[in-house]
């Protein structure tokens, strides 16, 4: 048996719970994760309240190895997410020499000062290692197992792309789907004996209605192999 | 002071966790709860697994005033949200006579035979109060505090629709948005001090990349409407 490696997700920020904002950032971490062999096992959307993200990470990061937080890392009055991973990792918040060189070299190069607001994007917890921001270089960083990412997509997405090789993965679960026109109810049984034979195949049912009527993605996931294609098989013999 | 009402939303699908499904209902959801004054305060997004559905409804029944579950309440074998919900409130499942009814009546008008599958989204927590499904018969419920609804987003909102007059709110939040063309470094040390000036008012503040270039969108949000309109002001003053 090799060791199922896990994550959690925690997004930070008003603006989803308050339905303004559309997150786009957990779809792009589930499908990233996948691919290195870590499933993402819980999401959280907590607001910028210092004491609900740290309920968060206190409780997630024991349970998985891995945390990913998005947003709260800019530089205005409601960006508190370093102040809550300080205190959740019981160390201090300091004025981080490598971040301040990013900030200068990246507003020297605009003409522009390094004002208290910037500069508040250079206080990182103690200890945490950093992430490159190719884009507007304010640091993204590592503290224990969190890695603690920007909330704007595109600056999470090269952040993420620059810690991805430092994750450990284990065996990597991979998908076939099928889709039915025919509605979940018609097709339940067969699914369930199909599961019950498989045990190591997790098969979701997923009914939608298109311009053909209403129908059902049938989704096998698996890190087993011949396990996913038999399994596929056995339903394509009974729905096809 | 008048209280605040506070809500929690979970939703049940590995198929946002791996990233196959974006979630469509978490919006919707929030700009409801905010027309009735009540804030949707944490989302979790668990994995179809019964304890962890279990454990999510326990932390957050008693933290918020209302709970709303989406997802899991289908014919087939991954559907375990009733399972978990029962457990979660120490009740049994049990045939809900009503929902048989509503079910039998939907598929007679079709010719089609209600057969054990369908049958199963009839199991409902013993005591839950139906809400009915307009589209597809198969009802969603309320028990405790907690209500459960499809995922799927067109029969999750007929059931929101229908539940909703029972829902007790107090102030509702109104919100004003104002958008700058000017880096959140810019504006930070402006909004912060009006933050300070207004404690009532919520300040958000969200950069964001168009084809004109970076800007900051800025999110004032208050049950008092006089300092909200007062913010809203002050910082037209400073920044426009």
């Amino acid at each position: 048996m090799t060791k199922t490696y896990t994550a959690a997700m925690i997004v930070i920020g008003n603006e989803i719970l308050s339905g303004r904002t559309q997150d786009k950032n957990i779809a792009y971490i589930a499908k990233e994760l996948n691919e290195l062999g870590i499933r993402l096992r819980e999401v959280r959307v907590v607001a910028d309240v210092k004491d609900e993200i740290i309920f968060a990470i206190n409780e997630l990061k024991r349970k998985h190895d891995y945390i990913f937080t998005t947003g709260g890392i800019g530089p205005t009055h409601d960006d508190i997410t370093s102040d809550a991973v300080a205190a959740a990792c019981q160390v201090d918040l300091e004025q981080n020499k490598e971040a301040v060189a990013c900030l200068e070299a990246y507003y020297s190069a605009r003409s522009e000062q390094l004002n208290e607001a910037r500069l508040k994007m250079a206080e990182i917890p103690k200890g945490a290692e950093l992430i490159p921001n190719s884009i507007s270089s304010a640091p993204g960083y590592r503290i224990e197992n969190i890695f603690v990412l920007a909330g704007i997509p595109n600056i999470m997405q090269v952040m993420f792309q620059a810690l991805k090789s430092k994750l450990q993965g284990g065996d990597v679960v991979k998908a076939n789907e099928l889709t039915y026109y025919l509605p979940e109810s018609k097709v339940a049984k067969h699914l369930s004996d199909v599961q019950d034979a498989y045990p190591n195949v997790e098969i979701g049912s997923y009914p939608f209605k298109d311009d053909n009527g209403y129908g059902t993605n049938v989704v096998l996931r698996s890190s087993h192999l011949a396990a996913l294609e038999q399994a596929t098989e056995a339903i394509r013999q009974k729905l096809d």
